[in-house]
Order: C-alpha cells, then structure tokens, then sequence
C-alpha cells in the first residue's frame, strides 16, 4: 500500500531534512520518489504541476488531497497534522520563527543555494561573524524559553516538537555532513547543540540517520557549491 | 496611547510590505519607530534583543506580549490574529505557500537582497524565463483554486484572506514603484494581477498606498541593488 505522504526532493538532506524528521519522529511511513520521477514533477509545463511550484520540497498528503511547496509551509503543515506545533498563536509563531530560520542558515552556509561559490576570504568571514551571529540567535531564543534550565516552553519542551526537531534537522545534519563546523556549533550554541543531539539519538531519527548514512554518505547539499564549501573548509584555520 | 502592534522596518516596502497590508486591511493602527530605534533593536547584542534576529521586519504585539522576526511567521501570525487565514489546514497550508513564494520572489529580484548586482544580460534572462516563470506559478495557483471564474477558494475569495493581501502586496507595490515591470506582469497573471489591484483599490490599502507614495515616492527595497535594477530596467528591451 502507498504511504499517505509522499516527498519530493534531491536525494540529499538540506532543505526536506525538516519535514523528513517530523515524518520519522511522528513515526509516519513515507514515499520519496527516485529523481526521475521528481524530475517529471519539476519539468513539466507549471500548469501541468499537481501544485505550480519553483522548486523542490514538494509534499502530496493523499489522505487529505493537498499537494504543497515551500518548506516553510510543508514543515508547518505537518507539524500540525501531528500534533507537534505548540498549540498557541505566539509559540506557533515562534516556532514558524526559528523554521525561517532555518532556511536562512541553510541560505546562508550555501550563499543563496550555489548563487556564488566560496572563497577562503569571504568563508573565514562567515565563519567568524554571520554563522556565530546565527548560532546565538539560536541560542538566545531557546535560553529566552526556558532551555537552559531544562524547562522549555519552545525548545526543549517535555515533549518534541517542531521547534526542536527543526534544530535537530538542521545542526545535527550539519554535524553528521560536515564536521568540520561541530566545535564551532559547540561553541556559540551549546545548549541547543545538545537538545539537537538528544532529538538525533530517538530511536526513530536514529534509523533515519543511519539510513541517509547509508545511501548518500556526508552529501549535504550537492553540486559545486557542497564542493566549494568542503574546499574553504579544509583550508579554514580557526 | 501606543498602537498595539509596532512593526520595526526600514522605511521602505519591501519585506514588511505584507505585515503592512494586513494591519491596513484589518483596520489596525500600527506603529513603525524611525530607523533610529530599528537600529537600537538591530545592533544590540543578541542577548539584548527581545527576540533574537538576523534581520527585520520584528513585530511587537505588546497584547500578546510576542515580539517575532521573520516575515513568514509574521504575516502568518497577524493572519491568524485578525481571523484571515482560511482556517482549515490544507488552506492555511497553501497560504503560507504563496507567503513562501511571495518572499523568493523578492529575493530573486534583488539577487538575495543585494548579494550581487544586476548586469543587462542576467537580468534579460531573469526577465525571460525566471519572472515568468514565478508569475505563472502565482497565476496557476489561483486558477486551481477557482480564480479564474471569480470563484476563488483560496485567492479571489469571497473576502479577500492573507493570500490575496500577500499577492497584492508583493504585485501591486512593484507595479506602484517598479512600473517598467507592469505589462511583464499583466501579460504572464493577468487574474492575478486583476486581484491585486482590487485589493489595492481598497479604501484602506489605496490609504497605504498614497500614504507610502508620498513619503517614500518609487522606493522599492532601496540601497545599491534598487539602482542596479533601475539600470537594467532602463536598458531592458522587452
């Protein structure tokens, strides 16, 4: 039997790495079509597309009839069809907060998805103010609610939520792909590198991981710009 | 007595031209401090921001006592706020998509914000191809969702929702202040563009709008990459 949800995307983590964590943790069986079949989706004329789209994440829920882009908007959509968004307007919010976020590191680290390529100048810079920059915006926000004290009410709550599995899918991805940048994440963003961590090892991520291990090795995000930024990081000297 | 909303910009459109539509449209008063106190806000040390940001728009909802970065969980939020989300999960979900989609236009057209410039020969390929393209996107959505025979159930409808606002605020201000780009737009969504300027002759919004003509003429997104696409809307030969 087909899974209800089925995800398009590049045979990599970066940007469906979100709605992939939400999908395990939830414990939720799902599709990903190979890159033929995505291709399909992304070639065709836009009035042929199930939704007119730009590119890929694309999520179906066949059980509700919806096929959906924009990652923000896919993550959102199924944190909330299992219950893990907060369940307030302001925490929800904030929780669509740090997913936009998200985004922008992954924008950031990939300097606008491969727009330019990285050169060792404009990487140490990255690297000593704007990725520092983010990793305390990240910090600050969860310390703001409660996670330095192991009481938090946006991340690190008793119970996982988007908030926390976004991070997760974020800087423990980062981790598992790029090493290189673990110390740095340790350093700027300790609490919420160990809640990441601590998502990363549930069982269900866990597998997934193991998983993606597997099959794709440390690809992050593919192409020459994964290229140019695995070469800035090996001569990066902190 | 202070608004309940304080909305902390650059005084230009651009990306906090959503939040804007929406208060207008709901009839909320808002603040939006001089640049002076943005700066307050942007140059403190995360620690001291009231919500850790990389960049504006921030709202403060001094009711809720949420202060919240990003303009997707922005707009989204006062959405929700003054009950102009669809409300159900598939539309909701759809509308934070055309949120997504409204954002990477803005992004496309200024190249990430400015991170490059515009030359004549990039920007005749983006004008060709990626617009379109964009614009297509905007046009089939609607039309999937009954636009096109004034039925709309997700843009068009019955009152107009965020979706529509959105579609407005990112269409008819750059008709407002980018006019070279109007028949591209007409040409490729023509409902699309039909809706934005329905809602943009709504009393409340046409306010906005002449408010913003008179303050700010044609600025746009402002700084080196607004002249740069001046430049190339000067030589652009369609």
């Amino acid at each position: 039997m087909p899974a209800r949800f089925t995800l398009y995307y590049w045979p990599i983590p970066f940007r469906a790495q979100f709605a992939r964590y939400i999908l395990a943790h939830a414990g939720e069986a799902w599709d990903e079509p190979d890159v033929d079949a995505l291709l399909v989706l992304y070639q065709a004329p836009i009035q042929g597309q199930p939704v007119p789209f730009m590119a890929p994440p694309v999520l179906h829920d066949a059980e509700a009839d919806l096929w959906l882009s924009q990652a923000v908007a896919i993550t959102s959509y199924l944190g909330e069809r299992f219950g893990l968004m907060p369940g307030t307007p302001e925490k929800d919010a904030l929780t669509r907060k740090v997913l936009g976020d998200c985004l922008d590191v992954l924008h950031g680290l990939t300097l606008n998805c491969g727009a330019a390529m990285w050169e060792d100048e404009g990487w140490a810079e990255f690297a000593e103010e704007r990725l520092p920059r983010w990793l305390e915006i990240f910090e600050a926000l969860g310390s703001r609610h409660g996670l330095q004290s192991d009481q938090g009410t946006l991340l690190g709550t008793d119970e996982p939520g988007v908030a926390d599995l976004a991070c997760a899918a974020l800087w423990v991805t980062i981790c598992d792909t790029l090493p290189e940048l673990e110390e740095l994440i340790a350093q700027h963003a300790p609490k919420v590198l160990a809640l990441s961590r601590r998502i990363g090892a549930l069982p269900t991520i866990a597998e997934l991981r193991a998983d993606q291990k597997q099959r794709w090795g440390n690809l992050w995000c593919e192409g020459q710009i994964e290229e140019s930024l695995r070469s800035v990081l090996a001569n990066w000297q902190r």
